[in-house]
């Protein structure tokens, strides 16, 4: 039922997905003036200046934990000041990513955060760390004054909640400093804003607002958007799957190096669609107690998103839709959005480690992205599009955490808590891509990183959180390789170079095909509104 | 919100309940005419010949566990030989709760098992392990045998699963023999036979022939059918939490003696329905592995029940049905069944401990037996039914087991555990019964009996099997008090008697209004199909 299809040529590094949410962990404080003030002061402190414009090579970073390693290569150089904003799971875990492969000015590096109950991490190591939340009024002035500072091109990587990418994204363009998130975020309350309409409160509005600042606006210096795990890495592993099932059903093929030509070739192979299948198998130490939501990533992050809709690609060939399913009337229209929220839709999908299982349609960046990456039109007439969705089976802690939530109408826990690596017991965060529907059924490719491969490759982060921050940093790199690419999603990077980047991180990446269907064992004791002629329809996969 | 409304004014014991499934490990294994040939030598082999008739002192039992203490009541004298089917979770509980409470001949005490891990529980203290499956074909000889040896009125306890409740009934009242189970059990096959129609199924079809039987043979010897936690205990508890409210309201009554009497006052109080609301926090010490089912009792039970299909007892005040609802033809009519499994069936229930949360819709006995019991009928015409259903959200490690089970489509895990007392860290099994839809709303009342507690009360079992063996202990007491009273559901018993025996082995039994209704908290971000009407029709308590 399973082939391993065997291990990718590159069993050695280069790509992990960033986008599960970066985060910052409490709600943001009101910038205060006073903050403000304290950090114009820092700006001009003696330490910053005697010390500013000395690169800092990899190996002389001052990095106090044992997880250095000599012989990491140094991938490139950011002349400028640098900025990471939100110092949460995914901050914590990419600083020594940062650290060991580039050379940078340890006196013009400042990470911003609300809550500083890990500053330590930063300042210990000669770093700054702010102790404030950006806001609509403060993030100009604040970070202005940052990336600034200095020769050389910045460097700004948003890894927060809360915070506008767009409007980080777009000063940091007109600064000439390069920009990377894992996430379009909002401004704070765009998420739990009740008054607001479902359409409005989509991912697909807010992707909407980036490619309309894209076109509007092309070229210049490069802002690389969503490059986290998923969205992010996942899009890379599709053209690379796309390419493995090519190959293995012997079509002849040139590999594609345009867009249009990779949506030829997904047409060719004949994908009906895609899963971001994802199973989280880590296992914590102790059992979840009551009224706690414990997730292995930003709590925030998967709160968010999980009470957005539902949203997915939504590809040419299906034939039915779920009745609160809605169609957008602007943009790309590559998608639509279910009348429920996503951490509640359950849909049916398939992971090698378990084999089939539930997953939970949240909304996801790359949903949107990669059904519309991989759009054919013949003048203005739609002729193929995939279904793109995410499928996420989180662990077992947050799966009963859901379970918890919803069970009270949706009132959050009291609790939120993320599992560090020293709380998890054992498992993986297994995270690939699930093509359907082609010739050879279904192709599974993917990251199966476990906590203990983790622990040797990294210092503060569980698997899933290196899944996300290996991947930053290879959009890092790939930014500083292309800094005048303007505005780009993750499917309009150079897979090959992004993996290559990543691969050292994410422990076995494999492909497996398999002939699991979402009608496998159906119906089973009681009738199902089934379309059994053609298993890949969304009409079988959605749980209803 | 709660108001804790009071212990029970008997804080002391005697109220346990029995009926979640009993169980008997394994598949029963083909039974052996060997196996028979052992039993029947036995039977005549001289330890027991020169041993019978010998009345066990409970103080003298030769219980070699140190939780015998000196000062239980003995609640009675089994005079005869006494059979106990099934030695699984229950089983095991139930044994030192016999030995406690009961005076008996410890050479004509036969436990049969198809599995015989746990036999030298019962051969070191004397007593005989049977490793036998019984079946239609051997039955009728294996327990006529072991029933009838010697002087005195035997006593057939089933917590087996896998074998026809109603024929050993039967047999054990042709022959004059107390009989008592948890469950209305049929042979193997019937659960998982997936030529049946769902109605075929049901557990109305198999109440309905218990009820047959009853009617057709009214009076004898005494039966008790369904006598565990629930069904069982749960029906004791629907009658003191009526009589609570009645107070508590102000109304004036006389306590009912009559089954009419007691349905009109459940309809002049207002009832519109009844959850068998539990929360079971118990948890466990180690996180659930993959591809294993855990729960803390019977998995096979709780598999069966399962996936059939979800039933409820019907209330008059209903005015919406979901569309896979069927009605039945025959029989008492007082409940409906969904055209989909229990066990994923979900509801909005609440319970004192987590307030709203989930349970799942798995049909029970008691769901049909209250429905029926509290219906008021004026010639042919319906008058008053409340609905009545179980609400049942298991220990996480269950809802975890169940997640996976679903998720692959309904395949059965590899690994079935249940965990034992030494397994759980913490928690407790809170088991009680929600009168809604009255003058005060809703109220919760039931037992709260932690796993520490039950540590001190009784050897082998955990929170969750107390509450069904102590159960058990009351039906039998009941059943020895009133030998001659034929075919009994709980709701026909004593339940001031039954409770008072119980009660010692309950923890806490407590009453709770509150003021929650399935409308808390909703509609959410999304629109819903609700009845703001009247906050308790089961369209606001079903998961859609």
């Amino acid at each position: 039922m399973t082939d391993d299809t065997g291990d990718t040529p590159a069993k050695t590094p280069a790509d992990k997905p960033a986008a599960k949410r970066r985060r910052a962990s409490a709600k943001p404080a009101q910038a205060k003036p006073a903050q403000d003030k304290q950090i114009a002061a820092r700006k001009t402190s003696p330490r910053r200046a005697s010390a500013a414009k000395k690169p800092v090579a990899k190996a002389a970073s001052g990095q106090p934990d044992a997880a250095v390693k000599a012989d990491w290569p140094v991938h490139g150089t950011i002349t400028g000041p640098m900025v990471m904003i939100g110092f949460g799971s995914i901050g914590k875990g990419t600083l020594p990513l940062i650290e060991r492969h580039f050379n940078f000015d340890k006196t013009r590096f400042t990470v911003i955060d609300p809550v500083d109950t890990d500053a330590k991490l930063v300042t210990e190591r000669g770093y700054t760390f702010e102790k404030v939340a950006l806001t609509p009024e403060n993030y100009e002035q604040i970070l202005t004054g940052l990336l600034t500072e200095g020769e050389g091109q910045g460097f700004c990587v948003n890894l927060s909640v809360d915070t506008s990418s767009l409007d980080i994204m777009k000063l940091c363009r007109k600064l000439g400093v390069l920009y990377i998130d894992t996430v379009v975020e909002p401004w704070a309350g765009f998420y739990f804003d009740d008054s607001a309409k479902a359409s409005d409160r989509t991912n697909y509005a807010l992707r909407e607002t980036v490619r309309k600042q894209q076109k509007k606006n092309p070229g210049g210096t490069t802002a690389v958007s969503c490059c986290g795990a998923n969205p992010g890495m996942v899009s890379w592993f599709v053209k690379k799957a796309l390419v493995d099932i090519a190959t293995d059903t012997g079509l002849k093929f040139e590999e594609p190096s345009s867009r249009k030509d990779w949506a030829k070739l997904m047409s060719k192979v004949g994908v009906k669609g895609i899963h971001i299948a994802e199973r989280d198998t880590q296992r914590a130490k102790e059992p979840k107690p009551m009224e706690a939501f414990w997730n292995t990533w930003s709590v925030e992050g998967f709160l968010s998103e999980g009470f957005q809709p539902a949203e997915l690609g939504w590809g040419t060939h299906e034939k039915w839709k779920p009745k609160n399913a809605k169609e957008h009337k602007k943009g790309c229209r590559a998608a639509i959005y279910l009348e429920q929220p996503g951490a509640s839709t359950r849909v049916r999908t398939w992971c090698p480690t378990p084999g089939a299982q539930y997953g939970f349609l949240v909304t996801h960046n790359e949903a949107i992205s990669i059904a519309d990456y991989f759009t054919l039109e013949d003048g203005k007439k739609l002729k193929y599009r995939p279904t793109c969705h995410y499928a996420y089976h989180p662990a077992n802690v947050a799966v009963l955490s859901l379970h918890e939530l919803f069970g009270s109408a949706g009132k959050i826990q009291e609790t939120l808590h993320v599992l560090d690596e020293t709380e998890i017991q054992d498992g993986a965060d297994e995270l690939g891509v699930l093509l359907y529907g082609h010739g050879k059924n279904a192709y599974w490719y993917g990251s199966q990183l476990t906590i203990e491969e983790t622990r040797e490759l990294a210092p503060y982060q569980n698997a899933t959180g290196l899944q996300v921050t290996s991947a930053v940093l290879a959009g890092m790199v790939w930014a500083l390789e292309n800094p005048e690419a303007g505005i780009v999603e993750t499917d309009e990077m150079d897979y090959k170079r992004c993996l290559e980047i990543q691969m050292p991180y994410l422990g076995p990446v494999k492909g497996y095909y398999t002939d699991w269907t979402p009608l496998e064992g159906r119906p089973g004791f009681f009738p199902e509104d089934l379309d059994t002629t053609d298993p890949w329809q969304f009409k079988n996969i959605l749980v209803r």
